[in-house]
């Protein structure tokens, strides 16, 4: 029942990358063994809309090993990787994604994990949870719960809530201090350097990047730019977060004027159109951009790809755009993620923190969904503690204890 | 009707500083030059218990300036900057404080500041509240609402809250972003650095510090240290708060073995004995330590200065305590806020925003209290944002505008 | 008369490598364009041993276009591009390379080299001059000089001079400023992030990454490494680099040490056997090494990949070792130079550096060579200074000039 | 025979400083206690132009205890610490320093060292070593050889050998890896943050600092400058030098364009006149500067002091001086060293190396003045090594060595 491309030889590579991440993922494998003899998911289907990359894998043969029946769309068109897809489906898991998938391919896929009839859903972005409310087909399907787990979902699905027309509990995975400050900050900050150095393979040390938004994704991409010797610029809207830049260092200036001397542009902020074509024209001969926010939409890429003079595909993933002003100006994966375009994504340890929220998330549902209202909520603040304590151990660090004395301090004027 | 040590000289010195100090505060400024024409404080008596340094008296002035009576005692026995004291005196200010008061003088001293009957207080650390609620002589007293400045007194008045015995509404400016994100990190970051080079003069380049805490105030200064060259070791007690410092690339591990291998200790808590005697005889011979908590409850200071086989002055605001093991280990100040009493405290820059908050937290009582309950509550986020948005234009800092558009797909699913 | 893998797919990627290259190559493509009409080099044959990468395909076409006939060999077995080797071979230049050589392959490689009688030698490593000098086919050949860019190389050819047998002049290419300053430090510091990442796509940020040498590449090495997140340890045998890394702040201690807490290893030292049997024998379960010195005999790969109780590719460049012990490590590139193996080396605008160097020298030597002794010499101070002038311009980065008065000051006591 | 400030309380002051420092340098305290035995400078009369601060005062007394009789002036007008000098002539020392001291009075302090006829002169900036070569009165007197401390000695000293007219051999301290890497940058870095944060309590996070040069000092300087959360610029004349700040990640800019923007200004050349009155003019209201140098002849403090419309002591070493624009700018120390006329200088772990170097090269001329040229020499490389071998043992840092394998791969191609 699944729909992916599929070899031998893929399968293969893909069981490979499946059992490199595992190793890595200890905390999440941990709580997977702990649970798999009672089968607390056993009966039931779970939904996902996911980045299909080996860190995935994990989650979604966790939750097969629990007991669930597994149905999985990829999380964008460009982001699946095909050796991850083919292992899955090999493993009886039920996948919709394959890399390079049409928008009309994706919605296809994400009807398809719908039609399995999922009592849970697992989304990244919002995609199949806006469907479950608003298409037709689906709207009426029981659902227990949901979780999101980017930034970019939470505004959407915070915008339902808004307009009173959330139809079941959402859990804002991405709320969890042990989901945004990790994965958001390191995740995104390795992997963006990962995806761009592919990309590119320019010299980051001495140059000028901007960094569009500082956000928790915003602040890990600055840091580990600066850490490659980079001169980082930060544009942002919000004063508290600009100030905060500026305090850390950085320069801060409005992207009209980052625009004209920018070397490398770097979207985080989940908001659209935060360069423009206004921008872009004012661009310096050779700019890179590319973005690391959740949706497509952060960089004008229709006037790059469509309004330009020409377009060459110069390196894997890096598109050429000769403006109308003869100036040479360089996109990353179409304005799509870049840290998964052009790189793997997150490492494995960060991920696992991540879907560790996810997995004890659909178990909380699953256990208090008849207490629960058609709200949104964040993660349980013990589920996010347990995490960290589980990080904690699975690294090998060791911490500090309050003392009665203290916790009695701590309760006293 | 004030006490202070006071001469010519020092008043003159204290103008100086006062000016310095003002000069560079030019968010508080602004407020102050914006507000002084109507006088909304005319007629009300406001109450301080704050460090008096020359950033203190910028927002003391301002409120004279504002109409207001004011009376005013130190936040801590070691930190009144006399030179300031007597300024203010001299400007008709009431003021009850001088460097090296006894914790009995300190205490009659808050009483004086009440004796003014103030209707609104601005506290630092809680003692002056905690007075007007349980101390018989001003409990009936007319309150209409007070400010907290710090997270040690944010947690005094919680606990205030939660026995149900608050009796009138405190705004915990600590709360405010633009205070507790820019004060606690980077002026007690900075603060921290002076204050130490100051007490020891020795090399903080290759040597272990071991930063207690990774709060704010823990994460400014591990960060300082490190930019001095430092190798940080952080202590804590929150698994997550642990794991970011571990992300942070410190390392992190239990005071029990830190104490073993730290050339110099910082206590960063707002926690009680958190460098205790057991930490203490593990130490290393010439390990230095020192606490910028607001209470001097961190470092079991009485076991060395006490306990210790001889105590020496080494240094201004350095001891040296020879241990009954042998070993010299050296306590700052005698474990009272570094930053304050071996230096001056923050810069001006960041108490500017700290006293904003205060300032306008102030006004938003007068004008609000009828329709305030009996709460904590924080800065309302309309100034906080203000402040920011000060902040930047004082700093010369432009920034970007959502666009309509942008707006618009903020709110849009 | 070439030797490589070719197809017009190859050809045509080349094609785009190289130009991607020369267009971030500026002072090399200026030098070569001011140049070419003279053609400087006509009727002379060049020789090159050298990592056939983008980078160098740009040094190759711009010896042809100054009018040299070109002859190239890979500088290593794995570092071969095969897409540039076809370009160039297409391009009328004379390649011997192709990815995954045989020892013997590679060895064979440089006789064709040889045979082609270049009468200039630039070198990587100093395999080409070691036989020029002692392979009794070429020892008498006719060379009027040779470079070499490596430190690795220098070491040898010292080796040589100092028993009195160099034949004919060498310009160390690496001892000028604006080469090992910048193309071991920065060049290497980034292009070892790329390929560590590339090849285990594992978070950095936390780990322990034991920096083996602290010469111009660990410093760079060890830079990035901490812009990463990771905690850095330093191993050396030089008293004055291993304090230098202390007072940088980063763990110093003896590598039987660090072996034991390591998660990653990189070895940078230029010396053999640096990480030896005894020292993987105490490594952690999932421990990583790799090394970025030139030769690959700073890792025990041979106890790694013919010792261990199984070894298997768990990633494309990432062998697993079971050892005996029952631990698994991994090796990157079996050993060979991480950054080019497992990413593209070096990027283009370091190289820019590096190799204007080489095309001056190969230059200086033409028109000196008679008066030039068998002697090995420094990159003449002005060619230094020249390429450090064209880069700032290249970068536009204006900098100051000394007055008349400070000319005068500074020669006057 | 002194001359100097002293009470008991002065005495009292400088012994317990005296003895701090001595406890923290202990690698120059070891080398003392090794060798007083056999008081190998028994007899010698030394002459000592220094900088009397607590660091020096361990050197003078080790001279001592090594059986010299000791003569010294201070290296500074402003720089002598008056507590230091009490006890220094209490324990038999000839001291001729004072706070304070005019230009005038300084010199007759030289002339009082020369009149004890030293045979070895240690110096720190030449100005002993020029006046014992062309001053009449001391032109004949007998010396073996001398010392130099510093980069701009070192410059004046080599213009001397430049002119043939070089009488004694001269060791170029300076040039000692161990005391220009760690001193010069490492020391200055730290005491320079520690001079500016005592001048002016301003924040450093978020300001444009502007390092002048960047050589030794500079880096050290921007380095820490940057830790403390600055925006750096730097400026330079060498292109070599401008474009490794550049890759470090500094903005780098001619000053006529950093003067407009910098809040603050550190001059650290060595060289005369690097901010002049035309720079001074287009500074904004409020920049500060200072200078690290040696000497006070980095910044145009003449205009400033003399020209400006009025000149007032703001806060102790700093000068608020408004400009005939309107604008007012401040100077710290009048523009001598920041880091000692605001602090304390260079903390003792860092002198101690200094003046190990120092005094392992005194007693170097000692023993081989007869086979010397009168030449300037560098520290011999033994000395150097034997230095940070002593020095890493000092911090209990253990380093690796070759194996004889190793030993002999070095020697071989």
């Amino acid at each position: 029942m699944s729909k992916v491309k599929s070899s031998p030889k893929l399968i293969k590579e893909g069981k490979l990358s499946y059992e490199w991440a595992r190793s890595h993922m200890q905390i999440l494998d941990n709580t997977i063994n702990r649970l798999k003899k009672s089968k607390p998911l056993k009966g039931i289907t779970l939904g996902f809309c996911l980045h299909v990359t080996k860190e995935t894998s994990v989650l979604l043969m966790g939750a097969k090993e629990l007991g669930a029946t597994v149905a999985v769309c990829g999380g964008n068109p460009l982001t699946t990787q095909d050796n991850i897809a083919a292992f899955l489906a090999s493993q009886g898991i039920n996948v919709y994604a394959w890399h390079g998938q049409s928008v009309k391919d994706y919605d296809w896929s994400i009807d398809q994990v719908l039609k399995h009839k999922p009592t849970i859903l697992t989304d990244d972005g919002a995609d199949m949870n806006i469907k479950a409310h608003f298409d037709k087909r689906f709207k009426d399907m029981e659902v227990l719960g949901a979780t999101e787990e980017t930034t970019a979902g939470v505004t959407r699905i915070r915008a339902v809530e808004n307009q009173g027309k959330l139809r079941y509990p959402v859990i804002l995975v991405n709320e969890a201090v042990t989901k945004h400050m990790f994965d958001n900050q390191y995740g995104t900050g390795q992997s963006t350097i990962d995806g761009y150095l592919r990309a590119m393979n320019l010299l980051m040390a001495s140059k000028r990047v901007v960094v569009v938004g500082y956000g928790w994704v915003g602040r890990g991409v600055a840091s580990r730019c600066r850490g490659m010797g980079s001169k980082v610029i930060v544009t942002e809207v919000d004063p508290v977060k600009a100030l905060e830049a500026h305090m850390d260092g950085f320069e801060v200036m409005p992207m009209a004027q980052a625009a004209k001397i920018g070397d490398m542009f770097i979207t985080c902020t989940g908001m659209t159109s935060v360069i423009r074509k206004e921008h872009i024209l004012k661009m310096k001969d050779g700019a890179i951009m590319g973005n690391v926010g959740h949706f497509d939409v952060e960089i004008d890429a229709d006037f790059l790809l469509k309004k330009s003079k020409s377009v060459k595909e110069v390196r894997p993933t890096l598109d050429e755009c000769t403006l109308k002003n003869g100036r040479k100006v360089y996109l990353i994966g179409q304005g799509r993620l870049a840290n998964l375009v052009s790189a793997e994504g997150h490492p494995p340890e960060v991920m696992a923190q991540s879907f560790s929220n996810q997995l004890l998330s659909v178990l909380y549902i699953l256990k208090n969904h008849k207490k629960m209202e058609n709200k949104i909520i964040d993660v349980p603040k013990e589920i996010d503690i347990q995490i960290a304590f589980d990080a904690l151990k699975a690294m090998d660090v060791k911490i500090d204890k309050l003392t009665p004395e203290q916790v009695k301090y701590a309760n006293n004027w």
